[in-house]
């Protein structure tokens, strides 16, 4: 089951860049475990803009919240889900 | 060169059901053509929309344009592209 | 699996009234189906709109579409989903 | 009566993550106890976000600011509220 | 209990200016008798706007939504109502 | 000559909770000042925000504004004014 | 007491040439009159619309009101009102 | 003296194809006289929509609305229009 | 040349009262000056808010754009500038 | 391949003067390099605002990103990138 999220990305003033730095490479970690495992599908850079449009695959609501709301980053993150359907013109 | 684009159709109160089913096979046959040269990479309906998220792959933005201004529906449709870059995060 | 749904009504000018009144009837049968068998957990008025405020139970996302694509009046209206998740604090 | 809130949660970026945890504790007892007594009839979590959408059921306005303003996370909550009718389609 | 709406009111272009007259003095008859009765407490013109900002004194929200959707010129207009509370600065 | 004012507190992050009680206390003071000379016909409070909506009754917008910006509160508020004028539906 | 107004005009697509002509003609004379007796103190058209801003020196926002809607064009056009007060840094 | 403007057009439904295909022979004409005497300095397609974003070098407001409301398309297109200065950084 | 500036201040929070106030002279200084020699032509207080909407007369973009980013308090304000022309309804 | 950028700067407020102008002086050094070898075609500012909008031209989405992305400024900005066509009537 597929929902698209977009997520943006906003770092308070007072964080170090070290803390900056190390987050990422949680957030590096955890994604790429996620596409491993085929839960999330496809992940994209907004052009010009901390931000993504990311693909999900999961089997329920509440797993989706569970991955998105353990993502290093989620309390720097705006996120909005859209759930997606099978389109009649696809041919997958 | 990825592009994200959302679709939204609004056909005008005059058209009779004969013309919108006639563009709806119209429009299938365009979106599967596209789909089978690998231009159009995904498409997606929007649960409870008459509407569509669809990942286009093309060269340039000409090619983009002349591909989305030659949907058979592309009158009676509203479209938002947003361009997409490889993510750090990725994988692939 | 739990979704809310924004559900407005907007008749086109040119409807007739025994349209709509035909329209009406035959959305409360359908509507009062999906409540007999459980996938439409609750419906409300939104005060002083034509439109309602609605949770679904579904297995996917592919079954709510099928089934608010099915609503008779679903070309006159327009919706907004928003997919729902169990609440940390909720007792249920 | 019912109505429906939406509750989106936004921490000041000063506060300390002990302050977050004893404030989150005292969320859950005061919602867990609005939910015994019946006045908060559903909350649910918006997937992917720090949100909830929640249905009240109570005797007066006044009686829903009372209990809104006393959540513990009030003053970093933005709410916004929406009254509900009985919807003639529903078999409640 | 106080409910605040704004109306804004909108004729579909084909109406008649013979029926936009009637139903103004239909409007005028019902909107003078929830005056007389006390529900409506107060109703104000919106300087330069066909809309008013009116107040509603009822005891629950169905009946607000039965006041609202009995308007003569309801099907015209786009309503948004507002709960108001007690405030504690109030001296009433 | 009245006006329909909107009016959003949110303080800022640093101001002590004493700093808060304090002004709030100038604020019911000043408030009920006015309710007393009749300049302020109404304030109510919107339910589950800190926002109240007020009808002013003044002579003119030097004097609305005179008033509006002598508020305590009035560097941490938001106001929005909508000037009103007789409905011709009005019986008062 | 001064008010700045941005008027936006929209003519239904139903309106002849010679009806949109007539009324323009009917507009220019009731602007210049308003003009002459001072209470339409400026109006300027924004570029590239079909708009204007335009400031009025009324009594009252009933004096406005009674204005503005029986401009000729009332009935297509989508007005919005500022009040506005003196400014501490005018020089007038 | 630069502007950019957003052009969008939106034809009414009740116009003929012959209708839109003369108009956009004139508009042809009419652009691309503009760009030959250096007044319309670029004209660039927005992917996926009809519109355009469009460069002027003017001499003044009124010569740009002069321009702009003579475009044989002008009473269908919503137009936007920015006023741009000298960048510090532009090395032109 | 004319154009209409809506300009809304907001100071940050760490600004001490001084700096404001030393500010607000500067302020007043510089738009009198403005003011004195034509090139502000008007400008009033918005009711119920820390802004204002100004006319400038000026002979180019980038001549405002030097004025404008030479307020002392313009690092606080947001400024939407509207580009007028002269109205054909006009008497001046 | 062309773009359009609008880049809106807003420093934190915690930023010293001596940050913000060494920023300045790299942005401008940065933003000079870019137009010499073509990349950044046009910049100009957007009148009374602390933004630009600019015309890229490049080969890629993922370039476009990778010039956007190492703009000295580019964790102070907010950028929104419109992708543009060839327009029909262009004479270029």
């Amino acid at each position: 089951m597929l929902f698209l999220a977009r997520m943006d990305v906003q770092f308070p003033a007072h964080l170090s860049a070290e803390d900056v730095t190390r987050m990422q490479g949680l957030e590096k970690e955890y994604s790429q475990a996620l596409q491993q495992d085929g839960r999330l599908a496809s992940i994209w850079r907004v052009v010009g803009e901390y931000a993504n449009y990311s693909v999900f695959d999961v089997e329920s609501n509440d797993e989706l919240h569970q991955i998105l709301s353990s993502f290093p980053m989620y309390p720097f993150m705006k996120i909005k889900v859209t759930p997606l359907a099978k389109h009649p013109n696809s041919i997958r």
